[in-house]
């Protein structure tokens, strides 16, 4: 049965002293590391990975980031990082997050990943293990 | 004299080993430090900076950044920040950044930051100290 | 009833991938970042933190830390920090930890803080708050 | 002509906003940033450097780190890292720093690195590239 559509996962997170700022809150650069764990938690939850695409000779580096935020969070604040995958036709990742806390949104973003070869090109077409991957979850 | 326009400011950095990830590029979050010290380093060259507005009991968070990759960086290449000073009428200070690379564009973004006054709140209208900057930049 | 001593905490971590640097293996120095999550688990699970201090005027900066490798932590790596607190009668807060993968070791270390009153000299005495955990704990 | 022993670099940096902590000053895990940015400078200005290792599939990684602050950094500080080789006669690199503002001392470190092959041995004896650096700079 395929999954729920879209795909998202919700992971928890706490903000660590050596993330906050002298304003006393996150600095706003480390919330894409927030991302980042989110947007691996969504891969192990739903079977993608680095590593997947690092076995066939894949990187699939970041070249879009954007990061909007309504509040700040502090030092122990616990909260979650929801990662939704956006499907699309074309050759890249896009994922897009929400983080709450307390269910009151902190902040929005978004990544977009391409699919480079082994010498560095941009590929134009989804790389088959990334098909296999959709074809998997029942995006095709 | 009222200095050219748009303000802008060119920073040489280079890229570090530890900025640097297991696709032996830069990691993308970085780029949001190397953005702050192209600001950092527009505020020193035009006379504004973070501690004027402490000393007046504000604040100036990121509310919003972005951030697209052309090139990636390499651990040791020396790179240029062009910050760029966006004037608008609202309370917000708008920055845009390009990094460029032996004069190729490896990089574009860019930053808003909003007013806080002492009890976190956000000033709708443009604080005095920064009045002061505009008139003394010849941007009023 | 008192807690066993040594008063110790594990905590499980899982290695991000900005962690990681061209090398392919966590970068050295967020080792100090793992250390801070073990002592900051220890903590909560202990009942003292930096909040404590802070509502007292107190900071604990750190003032010594060291590192010792053996075995290397790779992207993807779940590993588990524990975190030893080492009872003096001095005015310190001194901690070692041990970094163990699948129980073998792969990192020592430790950590010493000091407490400051807010116009930041050093203590000598150790602090009513502290001293107060240490009872608590049974520590005295 | 031999350089003058023992090798040093003095390296001038400033405390950028995003490596402070809420504690208003330098995070203490930074410093091992600004340890890696003394010792890359050590390198490009005695000749040796983390491609040279790389080029011939050797790896140089930290396995020992320690740092003790008498002083702290605050945002802006404007300092310098003395970076110190010292010589042994074992299949070790060995630094030591120093930190100063205002030419007071801020804080004392090492770093030890050993040397790896590509298959991630530790090697017993001095690669051959570390020993033509040695006798270029007059420690053989």
């Amino acid at each position: 049965m395929p999954e729920a559509f879209p795909l998202k996962t919700r992971t928890t997170l706490r903000v660590r002293f050596h993330e906050c700022d002298p304003l006393q809150i996150v600095w706003h650069g480390n919330y894409l590391k927030y991302f980042e764990e989110g947007r691996e938690d969504f891969g192990r939850k739903h079977g993608i990975s680095y590593h997947d695409a690092q076995s066939k000779g894949i990187a699939m580096p970041i070249v879009r980031s954007v990061c909007e935020h309504k509040l700040p969070l502090k030092y122990g604040d616990i909260f979650e990082v929801e990662s939704t995958y956006i499907d699309s036709g074309a050759a890249k990742i896009l994922f897009q997050y929400k983080i709450f806390k307390d269910e009151k949104l902190v902040c929005t973003g978004e990544t977009m990943q391409v699919f480079l070869n082994d010498k560095g090109e941009m590929l134009l077409s989804i790389p088959p293990f990334f098909l296999d991957w959709k074809q998997k979850t029942g995006l095709l």
